[in-house]
């Protein structure tokens, strides 16, 4: 797939421009059924989609097909949303004389697409956070236009997805320039500068996403940027969860650790366990797993360079080496490393230690009997996507409770037992968190508070009825849900806290 | 009032983390009962806060007694926002085994506080965009403590009304530490640099709230920064509305310029006529009014250049040149200036004439019959808080709906009839809008919406009850809304849409 030209790049960014009135006029009916519709695509070319992936990224057949499955599922929970309607959040002031500050108008307020919304696919996910991946979904359920911006780590999947999503996209009425790829990184940076990109999206490193972060913010008119960055997801194990569970500990640990190679964004990095845990045989016989390959050369040199310095770390030591090749291709093949280190050296050693290893390597941190969890991760973490808390069944206690308070405060999600990897695409998923998890912390890039991210609020007011948007009217002809203020109330505000504070 | 000191600041801005925790877990009766000790303050001070108020920024006694009203029933307004408690947009997934991607898990999703907010005041609202103003409301209402910087223009003021409310607050027990005060331009940048801050907000002109919105882009860690900055507000008359009621459009213009002496951020900067309106003398003649003195000598002084620039245009005609005189304190006095343009001109001098001029001025801009406004429109403005149509009763065509369709794109508000000025604090306002309204348009500074700017969410996955915060627990102890997604439904999703579809 050759690289975007300027000429090409100008004329993409004027037809998504072109294409968004057009797109976000679009009645639910029509815009939920394109999204059906590109998931039917998607679903219809499974085979060929997913022989591509397997060729370019190295994942498993099993896994590319469970993600082509969510991908497509991703679309059809936006089609949902997007008939459903309460995402609107109609609010409708009726007009009240007896206003406490003075007559109110009539006020009706719901939120509109931002406009054509720029996505930088992640190299991970081929399809998820991808061409048609969860940004995709939910920036066109929202009713805006998407340029994405290819990973060069799957660019003939990529073609195919777009062609096929596209394709299925303008089958259902939806104007051209709704989706439409480009390619290059320099590319990318420009037409994040371009004027009539109003909104972007990234899923990626670090580096990258503090680079394009800083780019959005410096445009003449700056524009939202919702990167998830770096996370290094830390488990928490108390001792009474040890006792009771061990075993499934060290299996659920293990699997989630090499699960993709290790290269998910919700991969644990750090494993806390009580010194003298005796895990160290059990988990180096279940790393023992055969040789998965790297995405591309490039994660694959990151990933040697991150794993060859932690274990010349002072006070790490291997629980199982692994291994890491490289092919005639260039491309890196790998087992799981494990590694241990006490809190303590890995205090002294942060510098070293801290920063996300992208592929199959954690490390497990000893902690003292009575160590203060809290004041161990304060020094050690910023935010993340996730948190872990493996706890015994029934357990409570004082730190625990400050510990989970404490992931809160630093996490999107906190999980209580389990795995932070698997993410559910539900109502409720929070994937996000504070930096350097994400840029922006007031969103998630998973699940159906996703769409909230292209959207703005605008109010209209004492508009006569035929000039107001549809779901703004009180014929409600899309039957959104429509939250009522009546008149009158505003003499009451505050009388329920002053009478029951007294 | 002295400027704050760096000891101080370090004081301030730690005195500020240690109160997060404990104004964050507030149970929601407390909170609610805290903002209405502080509203209730306020009232009980009324005339020695006006009377300072008055000395300090030269409005009138009616305009502060006004609004220290709005910001005590704003402060009411947030305290039911509390108790209701559907800000925290509880969702709960139940666990479900038939879930269409593997078992799905128990989640449960809410709203936490981002932590300490620093809140840059305005000069033009003492009360209700200041120490207690809006932002302060709502962030104190998310549970964030909240550090005002307070502006030069009222320092006697700042100082009594932080005064008076950090009072009420402590003596409805929160913590010490929950409303804190600073002084001094290079104390708030300061400020906004340090790492415990997690959010900050700003009213004010486009220089100021770009440097300040650049520093919280480029910190390590960067912060939302919710800036509030430039807005002309036009306001397009058509040639139907002008012949059912053009002396009362004057009468509302006049007004709608002169109040305050046109401080106002939704001052309507540009008036559009048809060519040939007929209503320059009456104009005029509405605009021989008394003097009224500016905010403080620096908003004179830039008045006072605005002004010159724009009587100066080539193609600007004055309609009435009002007065601007400076007293013997540098304090600026003015009466209302109306100058006209013809819309060819406008757009020749644009680059003159655009710049918001924050004073009692506005261009009357006068269009041929038939003239394409949504095209004038794109070529004069970006983002403004407001845009406004005067349309006769039952007036509706193409071009009409073109020039609201194109307003809604570029605005937070699209009035319809009426005058921008005079924001009501109400669910469904809408006091934000495009760049360079405001630094970020997903949120409003007005209403109960303006809560969510100080919010981010975070789930909960398999948590026992127990260990689930209070409005997250089944039993719902505080009655908050709760939003349940149950088992079984994610098979469904998107058959409606490949239904309707079909």
């Amino acid at each position: 797939m050759s690289e975007t030209t300027p000429d090409q790049l100008e004329r993409i960014a004027q037809c998504a421009a072109d294409a968004a009135p057009r797109w976000a006029g679009s009645e639910p009916r029509e815009r939920a059924s394109a999204l059906v519709g590109a998931a039917d695509a998607l679903i219809g070319a499974r085979s060929e989609l997913v022989a591509t992936a397997m060729l370019e990224t190295g994942l498993t057949e099993a896994r590319l097909v469970g993600e082509l499955t969510r991908t497509a599922v991703q679309l059809r929970l936006f089609a949902d949303v997007v008939l459903q309607g309460s995402y609107l959040d109609v609010r409708i002031d009726e007009a009240d004389s007896e206003f406490v500050l003075g007559v109110r108008p009539d006020l009706r307020r719901y939120r509109i697409p931002v406009g054509p919304v720029l996505n930088f696919a992640a190299s991970n996910f081929p399809f998820a956070f991808s061409v048609a991946g969860g940004d995709t979904a939910a920036a066109l359920a929202a009713g805006c236009p998407v340029i994405v911006k290819a990973h060069s780590g799957h660019p003939r999947l990529s073609a195919a997805t777009a062609r096929l999503v596209t394709g299925a996209l303008q089958a259902a009425g939806a104007p051209t320039g709704t989706l439409q790829l480009i390619t290059g990184r320099a590319v990318g940076v420009q037409m994040l500068g371009d004027r009539r990109v109003r909104a972007a999206s990234f899923t990626g490193s670090v580096r990258a996403g503090r680079l394009l972060a800083d780019i959005a913010a410096a445009r003449p008119a700056p524009i939202p940027f919702y990167g998830e960055l770096g996370s290094v997801n830390p488990v928490f194990v108390t001792a009474a969860a040890l006792a009771e569970r061990a075993e499934q500990i060290a299996d659920g640990f293990v699997m989630s650790v090499s699960g993709s190679a290790g290269q998910l964004c919700t991969k644990p990095g750090f494993l806390f366990l009580p010194a003298g845990h005796g895990l160290r045989d059990g988990l180096a016989a279940r790393a023992a797993t055969g040789e998965h390959r790297l995405l591309y050369p490039g994660i694959a040199a990151g990933y040697r360079d991150r794993r060859d310095t932690i274990l010349a770390t002072p006070g790490v030591v291997p629980i199982a080496l692994g291994s890491l090749r490289f092919d005639e291709q260039g491309q890196g093949w790998a087992t799981p490393t494990l590694a241990s280190v006490s809190a303590r050296d890995l205090l002294a050693q942060r510098d070293r230690l801290l920063q996300e290893a992208f592929g199959p390597l954690s490390i497990v941190v000893e902690f003292e009997p009575g160590q203060d969890l809290v004041a161990l991760a304060d020094q050690l973490f910023q935010g993340n996507l996730t948190g872990t808390v493996h706890a015994a069944a029934g357990e409570d206690s004082a730190p625990l409770g400050a510990l989970i308070h404490w992931l809160a405060q630093h996490s999107g999600r906190v999980l209580f037992g389990g795995w932070p990897t698997g993410v559910a695409v539900t109502p409720a998923m929070q994937h996000g968190g504070p930096w350097p998890a994400t840029t922006n912390d007031s969103g998630t890039s998973v699940g159906s508070a996703a769409i909230t991210r292209f959207l703005r609020p605008v109010s209209y007011q004492n508009a006569p009825q035929g000039l107001l948007p549809l779901p703004l009217r009180d014929d409600n002809p899309w039957g959104v849900p429509q939250h009522r203020a009546g008149s009158g109330q505003s003499r009451h505000w505050g009388s329920q806290a002053s009478v029951s504070a007294g």
